[in-house]
């Protein structure tokens, strides 16, 4: 099969020049490029008047947090101009170990999206976390021989990197001896603390909040990935890395993209057009995001206009709006002008299958499984959310537990649980949370950073019961309950993580899932499921649930409830 | 151990900053760069004034062709800041095949300088050759498991490629497997042939002699090696290549480096000096010799000052003029203000040293070997050298073969042998040749691209037999003969290509033997064993001598030496 795009101007990305030429493609490569006009070809396309550009490379995301499984992620994003995508399976592997790490190589072989992998590093995230499987280097290093897993996903324990941590040490080093990329996860490290971490061979970040922070890591050696996604926006305070010396040395990312953004908005194509839109050359956007991002994960045929590369590539109607017209991947059109070929999803071996649809593990919950063992007033320990933000604050409240178990609306205090469900422990961390407005009901969700436990906020006890029993129902999703009801539901079967269903069905649901809470009290200027998927993460400042109660992130320890009790 | 350099001023690849900073070592590698006055370490050295660089790679080097072994190539390149090389043992793999490439292996294990190898993809380099060897794809493919091995050996045959030879693009297949670098070789090659070349995943050049011809290159994906060697010397053609966007692109290189040239200007660190005086930043020239050449052949912890990577740096008393003063390798201190400081000799198995120095098998030659079987005057086709050139011309001359059997010093028409001498097949070359200026005796050497067979150039075909007997003798080697004594020789008696000696050793013996040469009437501004080197290559136009007499090489074919016959 010859493919033959004739008139086009092409990007350059080894010299950020355009230049009139014909691209000749055989099979999965290009051949050719330059006057090719008169060649033979099956297919011949004249794209006078438009550019060729490689095709996007994410760097660095969760498919998980799109909601949608590789393949539904792979329709929404190609016609973005993403054709290639560096994803970290942490999310379902915390839920189902190496089985959630096979299921996302077989679920995206083949696709119209190259979907690498790197293996997660940290699972589960802390020791204080009950996660669905504990993943040792043992049981990650057969996955390297696996050609599309590429690297060690993102090392976040650094203070066990920097302590020395011999299980964390042996994955590294693991890595290491398999030439695969050690991808970091250290913000606000600096100075010889962030040496110590990089000496370890950790050579990119994409936690990077401020111009400043990047240079640190340029200087010592480290990629740095520029992060732009649906939450952590990190675009406008790293735009001086689009200038010299620092824009050599950088990667687009999203890290975490929802679909409705994803929809809207676009993906790496966005960030480039932001880039654009902030006075930088959207040539600069496009070499992080092809050719650097190929480079860094040395993945030598990926990335280019050029000779001997993979024909994944775009047709924009303008550069400096990244308008993608046409989409080839591996020398296959596979995106029209928005519209997106269909193609056979990859077969999933059915008992694999299986497991990551047979995720939860939990028995019926009844009111009585929310009750608090307290009496009369005590000074507790409570959960305050910060708007928009993964920080929580510790605050401390009287609670009264005679009245309601201690929940007070009124005050904006109410009550949180996190229930172990991968292996039907019992164990139910409970406590108090303020922050979320919320009225009336409860709601309920299986996605809770990085367990992926089951978390319930509620008005109610009984009305926590039912929203958890709903989501062990339906084996994952989000759901919100009211009166004994449940009034809203999004289905996430897949782990408790991702759903069967389109971008634009999961978007729709997850805004009348919004919709709904929204009548129960929170205010619309507060996403109240994102917030609370992080109120289980005991890595994020300064106090956390767990499944067996509060931590203390500051000082990492549990912690009672009850202030008077450390 | 921990090594501190404290108060130097680090030249930063990544940024091309220089920056006031404390470099920390534990064991090999670089731990900290920054604030590190106050550290512990078991050696510190002020540094105060000076810079701190890291140690310079050269991207191309044949070994062979310094007629040093690699431990003494090392202990001439080390104090000029070389501490690494990507060699091609093309010579040697010539004569001894895969033996060639364990000598060099095991010959280079353990050296203050890493001796990166890539495989040999031409032996021999065609089908007119006679050579020691016959290397397949399934010869070579077992090295790649070896962790010095890093690529497949510059593609020479660029016809084969674009012609889809199936033996080499086995050799290629086998190495993008491996996901090994494979290195080019295609001078002048541009437009579809050129894309046709890259295509089959060739990602380097080192033949480029015009900043187009390198422009090209850049473009369609490769990366251009600056060649400024003894013999070919591409800087100042290829300045330009210095600025943007192309210098981001490029390695320095000098493929064949002769030991007199090395001790007396230096070696990579001459070429940036070079590159200096023609104006430009020394940074640049730094940044291409060493980050980019590692990351070009896939070295992740090679070519930086930064936590993570190799210790290999250098203390510089100057920038500009690149003068090294010091130089570390792996944490160890290896050249001090022009000294080296003394290592052991890496162990061979002794058998394999005993092959690589039994690589002559070849009978004693007598007069009559060398005789033409001619009568009368006949109209011959003479090799015409041209001055310092690879190139040839063919002349027609008549020749009266009853006169000395055609010789005549006095028209400068010489005999040319070409003595088979890797299986005693007795396959003798023999022709006349023009340009050296002889005027008695004979000179012989086995140096003789690419087989490495015994060539003899002589006024006389008594001395010419002393002379090949000579080097017959020596196991290698190259000598003068005059009125039936030899007067003049340098032994190599490893592979018939190095010697034991030091450098300083076979630059007087290189020197006198010149000397020699010039005695019989060779005008002081020819290099008769250089050009004679290069008299056997039939890969180089236009007429070639070998085992088996005249190739013409425009027309890839076998011809007579007599021109009325084809």
């Amino acid at each position: 099969m010859r493919l033959l795009l004739i008139n086009g101007t092409v990007v350059n990305v080894f010299t950020c020049e355009t230049e009139r030429a014909d691209v000749l493609i055989e099979n999965e490569k290009i051949i050719g490029v330059g006057d090719y006009a008169d060649e033979k070809a099956d297919i011949v396309r004249d794209v006078r008047g438009k550019f060729i550009c490689p095709g996007l490379i994410d760097g660095h995301i969760h498919i998980e947090s799109s909601m949608l499984l590789p393949g539904e992620f792979a329709r929404a994003a190609v016609c973005h101009g993403t054709t290639a995508v560096v994803a970290d399976p942490h999310e379902i592997a915390n839920v189902c170990g190496t089985d959630g790490i096979e299921y996302m190589l077989e679920s995206s072989e083949g696709l119209p999206l190259t979907v690498y992998l790197t293996l997660p590093s940290c699972v589960p995230a802390t020791r204080f976390d009950e996660a669905g499987a504990t993943l040792g280097a043992k049981d990650l290093d057969p996955f390297y021989d696996h050609p599309r897993i590429i690297g060690l996903g993102e090392v976040m324990d650094y203070p066990g990197v920097v302590a020395g941590d011999p299980g964390l040490n042996e994955k590294i080093k693991f890595a290491a001896a398999h030439h695969a990329i050690i991808n970091g996860h250290a913000p606000l490290l600096t100075g010889k603390g962030l040496d110590r971490y990089i000496s370890m061979g950790i050579r990119d970040d994409h936690e990077c909040t401020s111009a400043e922070e990047a240079k640190e890591r340029i200087r010592k050696g480290q990629w740095v990935m520029i992060r732009q996604g649906t939450a952590a926006r990190n675009l406008e305070a790293l735009l001086p890395l689009f200038d010299e010396p620092w824009s050599h040395r950088c990667l687009l990312v999203c890290d975490d993209k929802h679909p409705a953004d994803l929809m809207a908005n676009g993906h790496i194509d966005d960030i480039i057009r932001q880039s654009v839109r902030a006075g930088k050359d959207p040539l600069i956007g496009i070499r992080m995001a092809t050719i650097q991002a190929a480079e860094h994960f040395g993945l030598r045929d990926l990335g280019a206009v050029a000779p001997g590369y993979w024909a994944d590539l775009l047709v924009l109607d303008d550069l400096d709006t990244v308008a993608v017209r046409d989409v080839y991947h591996h020398g296959v059109i596979v995106a029209e002008n928005g519209m997106v070929a269909d193609w056979k999803a990859p077969p999933v071996r059915e008992e694999l299958d299986k497991k990551v649809r047979g995720s939860f593990r939990l028995s019926a919950l009844s009111e009585e499984d929310f009750r608090i063992d307290g009496d009369g007033v005590k000074k507790c320990r409570v959960i305050g959310l910060i708007k928009n933000e993964l920080l929580t604050d510790e605050q401390i409240a009287n609670i009264d537990f005679k009245v309601h178990n201690g929940i007070d609306p009124d005050r904006d205090l109410l009550k949180v649980a996190v229930v172990e469900r991968h292996s039907n422990s019992g164990h139910i961390g409970l406590g108090f949370i303020s922050g979320t407005g919320l009225k009336h009901g409860a709601i309920a969700s299986s996605v809770s950073h990085d367990s992926h436990n089951l978390i319930i906020i509620g008005t109610d006890e009984k009305d926590m019961a039912v929203a958890g029993n709903r989501i062990r129902e339906l084996g994952g999703g989000c759901c919100v309950a009211d009166n004994g009801k449940i009034i809203s539901e999004m289905p996430l079967p897949v782990a408790g993580l991702m759903t069967d269903e389109s971008a634009a069905v999961i978007a729709e649901q997850n805004a009348s899932l919004r919709e709904s809470v929204y009548t129960l009290g929170v205010p619309r200027d507060l996403e109240p499921f994102m917030s609370m998927a992080f109120v289980s993460l005991p890595v994020i400042p300064h106090i956390k649930m767990t499944t067996k109660g509060l931590v203390d992130v500051d000082r990492q320890r549990r912690v009672s409830l009850f202030a008077e009790e450390e």
